[in-house]
């Protein structure tokens, strides 16, 4: 822990976009009783502002909210609100607009949205791959004459699973060509969501959008900051989207060239040793494995394999030659915490660390004292 | 029809082998009616013999069993069994050694069972693609010394309808390689089969030996008979098998590279105007299209599109370029009837139709009469 | 078959009003062929309205609808439309009203909307029970100022199924208080209906209405019809409704006390001789026997059981004596089929039979010779 | 905690017999952890004797097994076992002999088996509502010349749920009847258990032997020790039994009619305020509330709700007025935790705390002096 952050005595307020919905529900969870952030301020649809939370949401998650964050009452998502920084979790619907007048109002908005993910001056982050490209946030301001502000994002939750399985062997061995199928949970669409009479005895094979962004992602997140700009990774990935009856937890088929040659020892190591930023400064949603390899034959399993890490970890098995590229795998991604909540916190953790996230009083403080200058 | 198998008013007798288990029962709902064939014989372990078929199974499908096959007796699985050929759906756990004790004793046997599917004697047919390999039943009967019996397979209920849709894919284009992932429905296993412990809210992403067979059998069924062996096809195949939460009918992600450079157009022709021996011979469990191409986008969905053609339709949706090989599509085949029951009923047919299922009574006058001479 | 109705050559047009919903799909399938009556008129929501119906729905039932209903234009649900007779699967948001209005422009309206049921002169029949409350026609149309339309409802798809086996114990035994718990199907909910997250690994001990429905249903249509109003019965009815993750198929736990002492061997013989009007009349979508009465010690359930008699029969199995009243067993009713599109359309034949559904022609031919008069 | 229990430094040395199967592993689950006990012997079949539990074991809980416990050998189900007291979990085809061995030769046995529940003279315990038949052991052990050994069970698991809601109904007010239908989860059968394909899609109405028990245990439970003997309460039950698709949590819809009358404000009074000796002892796995009771209105579920109290509260809902009998309402017990495995760990801390858990070394001390005198 830096000295800095050590000297702040005090949490950062989080105001929560989105915060009825099903990732704002997990991001709420999430930090329930978490030791740097505190849920201070919730925001969501003019339908549901003026109303204490408790009666605003429809409570998807097991068991139930905070009970301090049940007496919050919800405000319309637009600033200001009494808080150090924004996660949100709103629908693509509304989010890029509203994330971006609070970016443009001073606010670190950490977004699980897609709207401004695949944005030239926007970081796409999982902080174990590519902490780095943070820089952006320089070039983002400069852009676009944002002062305490900035849009930082996190990918897909199919997208997360998978490029964290590629990044390890990116760095060791060039990745040329992924194959992937997914096969993704419900909870991935909201609520409501997936009407149970698609589903039940069911699978369907499409997810609007979604094998354009399984396709397009990895590559900005495993490509190369230089001069202020990601230069995308060369590899090409191909994604068949599948939606399967199973509440939470994606599970993914995939096959990989790879540019050098590896054996199937070399391959395993390199994902069973990766690690990142978050352990290396212990960040308190980093897992201590970020990948968790598992020797049994027939694992990963959502149910059985979702809460790895508390459920931050993804868990791959069943590693093997390809018949046609060179290796092959399973993995699972716990889709709503490492997916997507879990992938915001993270992300705003990181930026905490990196003194990227300072105390709105402070910022207001300074900007009171400029404007005197 | 022929003028030979029309001439035959009688009925072929069937003998179902493994009758009381999962595949011998969908072979008994699907012979209900049969214009050609009726169950005269049931052969099952030990255990159940002795007993009318009505008390020794646990009936799993839908409904319930055709009155007259209930109070057949149930005899134990060795020959002699008063039938004229005999369709097998034993565990291979003992198939292996019946269906050949059958052969010898001068039955047709057409096997559902893998243990003889990759014998170099045995054709391993769907009639629609390769029926000119039952011409390898001559080869058999020469090497086995087998008289007028003999044994024909029909491949693995993943590899059916992979093969399906390869297999006007290969004459007109070649395939050179195909990534396949399969999300297997429960009832692949048999009863009791999978433990709804294993499943629930769950993905297997395993399934013992199924890889194997889909990469293998494929390329055995789309080979050439030559010389009275198969020379097998050239393509490669990596498959990844997945047990999902579906009752019936197996969804498969495909992506293939062809040999020959093809337009989507030409892909969707070669697939939807697929036709074969079955469809030219009326047989009687012949789909009119043994491939349905959807054009919805959601579609194939195993609950809805299963019973296509009966259940004896592959059907083909989402045919799109890959953004690695050359194009990409979802198959849907059910499982328990086109992948098991349904394939060895049609081969039947298919023999039935080529002279290749005498009625036993002519076979036995035969032998006498050759035993005279 | 009455010698009016053979005599009629043609068929009588229906129209479906609600047809892009879950109901009226579920109509459409069930008179894809049907002998007596055709699809000719589809009334949807305005939003609908103007297009084919092949673009207006999005289909939910296996398979596909009948092409030709495919091309029928969708209409306003407002009459006139070309139709001898309407079925109504209206939302009971709009049902109310609408119905009405198409009742007094002379359309025999028959509909499985809850809106009218309790309505003192609007019959609510299950054909096999009280086929003699369709008397109360004639009631209400002097009381409505009806000419030659009228209303005619059938129950609620729990009601269907307990009604139906509590009918032969009323007439033979009496019956004085009815304890059942329904754990009902989510094609009961309609379409999108019962979100996946809600129901997967759940179940949900509410459905909005529904029990009081339960409750007081069975009392009217097992009342008597006496003096132009329906006396309804006496019996007590206590209900508990749940939601279950089945697909289609409603499974109903009853126990029941008698008003007069009764063997089990009796009330077997009662419920599995169970007949009425629709097996006298031979109507097309009658079932043989309206009740199966099932020896086997774990049936009926849903998924095994649902299609017996087509959809039309209801399931009775374990029977056996309650601890506290005096006989319990469970009951199995296809909520969607004999629980409200077959309801509907049994109730349409046997009011065809009875001469209760002229063709519109004639009704207007009189109706011009009434004012010409 | 009592002052004998504070000065004993050491955790208690639980013996776990049946420990591969699914209450075996949900036992070590509770365990790990655990305040006062530790798993020091693992028992099971001849088959896996012998073995690490990390091989013997086919582990079905989420995630993976304590390290520790992975370690242990697992030994033969036969004393002596090093440990201070068994807790068993066996298939009850053998637990009956083998329990009684165990407290014959000394230890205390905490059974979650069936066998001997209704033994006159052995206890069957909620320590909530019954702790005091615990001195059932003394007559326990002067009938059968147990020494230091006894025997101790607890109920069956869709029972606990049950006895826990009536017990302050039948405090309070006597309870005469008992209506209740249950829709257990799929846990409860063990593994493998309920078979995918008899499942999936379904309801079961059937579960052997199930309704017995639930209707003859609780008036065991809330019956009166006096005299040495148990007088059971003269409450009638009436069961049915159903097998739904949820993974655990057994959801019941009761009615009861009480013997004295109460107001709704009473009942839910009765209820939400029950507690007992676990909750006055504060015994580890004792949950604050053993009742909660929700006031929304489709509550309590089992995927939401089973995990209440750490699995060991029960949850009641809809708590209403019944037609026919007095109030009904919806309860939900997590099957393997309060109704299985930690019913057997919370009885075990109670009898520890009642001082009936001597350490086995001090046993032995006895025993030696005892004979040395």
């Amino acid at each position: 822990m830096t000295l800095e952050r050590a000297n702040s005595s005090r949490k950062w307020r989080a105001g929560i976009l989105g915060a009825t919905g099903a990732v704002g529900q997990q991001m709420i969870q999430l930090l329930a009783g978490h030791p740097w952030f505190t849920v201070a301020e919730l925001g969501a649809s003019e339908r549901s502002a003026g109303k204490p939370y408790r009666t605003a949401v429809h409570w998807n998650l097991n068991g139930s909210f905070p009970p301090a964050v049940g007496d919050l009452v919800v405000k319309a998502a637009v600033p200001p609100l009494e808080c150090d920084f924004v996660l949100s979790a709103l629908d693509a619907g509304v989010a890029g607009p509203i994330e971006e007048e609070f970016a443009r109002a001073g606010y670190p908005v950490i977004s699980n949205s897609k709207n401004h993910r695949m944005a030239e001056d926007v970081p796409l982050v999982i902080p174990e791959v590519n902490a780095d490209h943070l820089d952006l946030i320089a070039t983002q301001r400069e852009r676009r004459g944002y002062t305490s502000g900035y849009l930082v994002t996190n990918p897909n939750c199919s997208t997360v699973g998978l490029a964290m399985a590629l990044a390890p062997l990116e760095r060791a061995f060039g990745v040329a060509e992924v194959f992937v199928v997914t096969m993704q949970a419900i909870s991935g669409a909201g609520y409501p969501g997936v009407p149970s009479l698609d589903i039940l005895d069911n699978v369907i094979p499409h997810i609007g959008g979604e094998e354009e962004k399984v396709q397009t992602e990895p590559r900005k997140i495993l490509g190369r900051l230089s001069g202020g700009a990601v230069k995308f990774s060369e590899m090409k990935v191909s994604a068949h989207c599948n939606r399967v009856h199973v509440l939470d937890g994606h599970t993914e088929s995939v096959s990989v060239r790879l540019r050098r040659s590896a054996s199937l020892a070399e391959v395993r190591e390199a994902l069973s040793t990766f690690a990142g930023e978050p352990q290396k400064l212990r960040l308190p949603s980093a897992p201590a494995h970020p990948i968790v390899v598992t020797e049994d034959s027939d694992r990963p399993q959502p149910r059985r394999d979702r809460d790895a890490g508390n459920g931050m970890s993804v868990v791959v098995g069943r590693i093997r030659p390809c018949e046609i590229a060179d290796f092959k795998f399973t993995l699972l991604v716990h889709n709503t915490i490492r997916g997507a909540a879990g992938a915001a916190i993270l992300n705003a953790e990181l930026l905490a660390e990196r003194g990227d996230l300072p105390h709105r009083d402070r910022v207001e403080e300074r900007i009171a004292a400029q404007n005197r200058a």
